[in-house]
């Protein structure tokens, strides 16, 4: 196995050309046939992209919303309508905290500005705090990456649902990042990729990312976890995080919650890795999530009639079922991560 | 809801016309789209269609194949060639044992005859015991279906994967047997479908079955289905199987083992429902039954550069996760089924 990682793009990225600021991002719609950058100066082509999950995965939709906002400033007239457009990119999607945390991050950056200060100097301030947002979110990764390395036995076989890699974050990933970072010390011998129905995040990226930065991979459908466990094939479970409760219940792609029953009912470790800013403090537990509905048609493309379909895009596994929350800071357990 | 269980079409039946003996199929691969009926009067073409499931479930394989070896006979000049004619059908697939029961048992029949009995009364012989083959199957579905209502409590969720309906049998069903029989009682709320991936057969067969039947049907995704016992949204799961243990391991549709797991995990009873032929009296335990591994392509229509696929078409779901196994001569717990 040779490691690849230079082969990773960038996922999402704020710039500036000659004709002003631009936020360039990969559509994940179009992989894994076709490596597509989008380039829009348009903040409201930036909520689109979030809400059709051209942009997905809870730390680079962060990025994107302080971006969307950054892309605001940069072309409005003046700080009039600012918190409603920031009211607008944090609403995209409801259930990953990181949107709303970008943004009002990116809110408080203006807001701490002296009085006076203009849509320019607001515009500037923006650019630069989603350039630092981007330097930090891959420094974070990488330490999310070596604080679960530190978990992964030589030889490993890791199973991993959703994507959660480089394509969800600026870059490196949080639970790809823990693959990494392992396979980077030769300890990952194979991923397995659940496809991760209905959207297949796992079919069409994290099986091209990963084949594409050079660890092997194997694609499963989601409902064979259970016998590729059973047959004594997997050593360990990673999946990242949409929302964490301060009890260290986690939201996060639908099938997640199934799967950490099965890898205990196996004594497989179950691993989640997400940044600190993943937990949100104002839950006490996993009750409070909001979780996203989404259409029927990702699900059964052609209706068929008198036949209804249940579409949930997230799930909630209790605290109870992981067995490490990783973060930036170290690897917790659930019940020990806030604090 | 209104039952209408005479919209559910004969799935495999033999029949004689002016032009000789035929098999006339539901091609399952039509469907939901269009309910395409095949006649056909080559027993190749039955066997080609098992293998490309077009024909599937374990006892509707069964009666194909029982058919495939009438129609060899309709239309051979002697007997000789039947015995190999008879091991081609028999292994068109691996994991079902009913395909091999019905086929001994067509040898049997033929066996039987006087000596010096020629081809034609070997074919008159087979033709009959096809169309005997098919009335047992619809009434021991119907016992079947008798002895699950008894377990389904009135206002039931019953979640069910891949298709063990009417379509997986000549008629009624195994597991949708047991629905069918519960909702004539009017003990159905509603049932939710696995989508049942690689393949399928939830999104495309047990959703459209149920409907066209009159029965409320919900279609899941295979990873939801923790979700939704998790918010007590499911009473009992019903499953068929395409081979039975002595000691009541049940091998079934990929994706089976995981939700005995979760199902275990909620306290929701796991039921199997299958014909005694599905017992598979040389086997001490799950662990001898052979697991048919089918085409990548069924998982990834497209190969990606790199990706491996890991595509088993059946899983084993140990006796221990099972409450009752249910036959057309009772509702047993798996230890007691065979003896």
């Amino acid at each position: 196995m040779e490691l690849h990682l230079e082969n990773l793009p960038k996922t999402v990225e704020i710039g500036r050309d000659a004709d002003g600021v631009y936020f360039e991002y990969v559509d994940q719609r179009a992989l894994p046939g076709e490596l597509r950058m989008e380039r829009t100066r348009d903040w409201r082509q930036v909520v689109d992209a979030v809400k059709v999950l051209a942009v997905r995965g809870a730390p680079a939709i962060g990025l994107a919303g302080a971006a969307a906002l950054a892309l605001w400033a940069a072309y409005a007239e003046s700080l009039e309508g600012m918190r409603d457009a920031a009211e607008v990119i944090a609403t995209a999607r409801p259930t990953a905290v990181n949107l709303r945390w970008a943004v009002d991050r990116a809110l408080a950056e203006v807001g701490d500005m002296p009085d006076g200060a203009g849509i320019a100097a607001a515009a500037d301030a923006l650019f630069s705090l989603v350039e630092a947002m981007q330097v930090e979110d891959e420094a974070r990764n990488r330490r999310i990456g070596e604080h679960g390395a530190g978990l992964i036995a030589p030889g490993s076989r890791i199973l991993t649902h959703c994507n959660a890699g480089s394509l969800a974050t600026y870059y490196y990933g949080t639970a790809l990042g823990v693959v990494y970072a392992a396979a980077e010390q030769g300890k990952v011998e194979r991923v397995y990729a659940d496809e991760t129905r209905p959207v297949g995040q796992g079919a069409r990226l994290t099986s091209w990312e990963l084949a594409r930065a050079g660890v092997p991979v194997t694609l499963i459908c989601d409902n064979m976890a259970a016998s590729l466990m059973a047959k004594g094939e997997v050593d360990a479970v990673i999946v990242g995080a949409d929302r964490i409760a301060r009890n260290g219940d986690v939201a996060n792609k639908i099938g997640t919650y199934g799967l950490a029953v099965i890898a205990r009912e196996h004594g497989v470790p179950f691993y989640v890795a997400a940044p600190s800013s993943t937990v949100d403090p104002r839950l006490e537990d996993g009750r409070g999530i909001v979780i996203e509905q989404r259409a029927a048609s990702e699900v059964l493309a052609e209706p068929i009639e008198g036949v209804e379909v249940w579409n949930p895009a997230f799930d909630v596994t209790p605290a109870r079922f992981i067995t490490r929350i990783i973060t930036e800071d170290g690897a917790f357990e659930p019940s020990a991560l806030f604090g």
